[in-house]
């Protein structure tokens, strides 16, 4: 069975390149993912279609109405889906959050919107409140694409080589090390001399030290 | 002058969707942003258009060659531009961050490649390496995007609302404050009364109330 999601987004356009595309679209082809996307619009039943009112309390920008997202979502979900709700102030978005989700069978991502959603939606119909980091962008469905490419790579099968997943940023808390590729000089650069030795007890000793150093000057919170 | 984006990639047509949708593709049609998309293989001279080649030292995956990549940014660069790689072991992109970007004339975006690009790339052309969240995807376009998106909100005129900058999710390093609007009921769910009141010094404080609430509960790390 592929995974499913299913995208609610006023801007079901923004994701046409993305599905089609790299290594999602050709999952997608593969049958490994599905992905369908729904304009919120749909499920406005007003003769204007409105999605947004202004909020209660007062402040500027618009917030979205509760009752076209609360159907839109219940119409969409099936049993044992995942609702998620794409907000700058919900729970880190992460490698292992994305290893995890890949285990579900239906994903519903809710594409949220300039100043916010009703809180009620929030509280009817969303399981998991997401943020894939700490911005703000003009709408979610750019994250619900970050969320969707992150969980598929981990799906057996996506990505070509079972190994990439192996040896990356995350892997044991480390980011990354070094690559390189031919030629072994380029304009006075050259490769390191380890990379070329064969020995490869020594590159994998220098590996996890160029990993360990980048960790250092980087994200030092990654090894508290 | 519009701020200029140039985005560098394999995936061009992953950009398609983005560019002319929602505010960000407002943004280009006023004028505000200019964003041109390239196709990296433009610059892969050998007769079979490589853009990749196997790392030195082993591992799974294949790295991006330096040459055209290389050739690429330095003939989209302009004077005072910054080149900017993304990455998840780059530095963490955030709301400082993006306004602070939002005042270069010119931004230069690479878009990675599945293990990675070869070191020498980043030495050469690089300025500033920025990682979206820590969680991988198949291929840095989607990051891209993420980048205008969060920068191109700070360029005056971009969104409707100058005020909508102001009240949101890390202003004053906290989360938003939940979002009421019309129907006063429903489900059995009501506004808050208080957001009813018309009482503006109740309604500030029981925003900023929920505000630290949320923060502590989902995000204790940002009160640090």
């Amino acid at each position: 069975m592929p995974l499913r999601f299913d995208v609610l987004t006023l801007f079901p356009r923004m994701l046409d390149g993305l599905l089609s595309e790299s290594i999602l679209g050709r999952a997608v082809e593969a049958g490994f993912v599905e992905v369908g996307v729904h304009d919120l619009r749909k499920w406005c039943t007003d003769k204007h279609r409105t999605a947004d009112d202004r909020p209660f309390g007062g402040g500027a920008g618009m917030v979205m109405k509760p009752e076209p997202a609360i159907s839109a979502i219940e119409s969409l979900a099936t049993p044992g889906c995942l609702r998620i709700y794409l907000t700058p102030d919900g729970e880190p978005f992460n490698e292992s959050m994305a290893r995890e989700l890949s285990g579900s069978p239906h994903v519903v991502l809710l594409s949220g919107h300039y100043e916010g959603i009703d809180q009620r939606i929030r509280e009817t119909v969303i399981d998991r409140e997401v943020s894939i980091g700490d911005y703000v962008l003009t709408n979610g469905t750019l994250p619900a694409a970050v969320l969707i490419d992150a969980i598929a790579r981990f799906i057996p099968g996506v990505l070509g080589e079972e190994k990439s997943l192996t040896h990356e940023s995350f892997t044991g808390k480390l980011l990354d090390f070094p690559q390189y590729t031919r030629p072994v000089e380029f304009r006075g650069k050259s490769v390191p001399e380890v990379l070329l030795s064969g020995n490869h007890a020594e590159i994998d000793k220098w590996r996890l030290a160029q990993r360990i150093e980048k960790t250092r000057q980087v994200r030092p919170d990654l090894l508290k």
